[in-house]
């Protein structure tokens, strides 16, 4: 407030490119916060951040994009996801361990994934949306990717086996794992996400 | 304080059986949280309590009992683990499922996991006790079951998988497992988990 008592903001006026993605982004983190991830719509976000629903695309691209963005992100995961299987399902085992670690050891990435890790785990809603984002815009790329009959389940089986690396090496800093290189831990866990995906006992199911 | 303004503090004279185990149970939880698991030794956790040494595992058994005390766990998981590894490999992948879904859906005990993997993945000092009892009490014994040249990385693998599944169906609660029965996510991670610890990839190594 000041001295006259009225509040200190700025003029009204004609928004600036920088008010509205700031005001989307905004309205997205409360949004995702009290309604899921599935439960937020693009055109619920504009509404609440008083834009046209096309600015929302326009900065963010996707709903993802809008999630990685709240979540403080420098690139969206589903687009890394996106780009190691669009390679095909041959060595995905080995690449997918490659980028997630990739992720993961990144400084900005990582420290906001760890943010966003335990925000989640802290909060019923929170670990909720975070649940939702991870079935329908990543675990819907495995499934994708793998096909056939058990799609769904090697694909729950890979996010089991990523999860609990992530926690292992970095949360709990559980050895070895916690200690071994980046290129040891994709020669251990590569062949074993490998035949999650593609090969193992699922096929005898 | 009082109106005198003396702390209201009780009669001081011999402690009773009650007032030594509480005495233990409260050092125990100060040392864990500031020292860690492995740097936590029954005779620290005695010398903090004022009793003597010998009445830590007349209370408590073991260090890993009064881990589980600490956490409120009404069983000692490290015994849960031992009798499932006890009756050997042979099966053991389906066992294991069975039983570390059975602790984590026992109410009491249930509770007790997720409180106490919230306050790991909250607290840095808390997550590190968390990891070095895993390695310490949990993972030494599947080393110890699955023996040869790569238990340790088996135990590692085993680690991952569990620990994944627990954060997707009881943390991020992610489809499909978060609403799969107990028979179902055995028959799903069962045969995973015992490629994982007695055939697999890692036999080409």
């Amino acid at each position: 407030m000041t001295a006259a008592g009225r509040p200190t903001s700025r003029r009204p006026g004609p928004r600036g490119a920088g008010d509205a993605r700031a005001a989307i982004h905004e309205a997205a983190a409360r949004l995702f916060a009290n309604r899921g991830y599935t439960g937020t719509t693009l055109r619920a976000v504009a509404d609440a951040a008083g834009v046209d629903v096309a600015l929302v695309p326009y900065y963010f691209g996707s709903k993802s994009g809008l999630f990685a963005a709240v979540a403080e992100m420098p690139a969206n995961p589903v687009e890394i996801v996106r780009e190691v299987l669009d390679e095909g399902l041959d060595g995905a085992g080995r690449r997918i361990v490659r980028a997630f670690l990739g992720v993961w050891e990144h400084p900005d990435m990582g420290a906001a994934l760890q943010s966003l890790f335990r925000a989640s785990v802290a909060d019923p809603v929170r670990a909720q949306t975070l649940g939702q984002f991870l079935d329908t815009d990543i675990l819907s790329r495995y499934r994708a990717a793998v096909g056939g009959p058990h799609a769904d389940l090697r694909a729950a089986l890979a996010a089991n086996m990523l999860i609990g690396l992530a926690v292992s090496r970095y949360i709990l800093h559980v050895n070895p794992e916690a200690s071994m290189t980046v290129d040891e831990v994709v020669d251990l866990v590569g062949p074993v996400l490998q035949d999650i995906l593609t090969g193992g006992p699922l096929l005898a199911r």
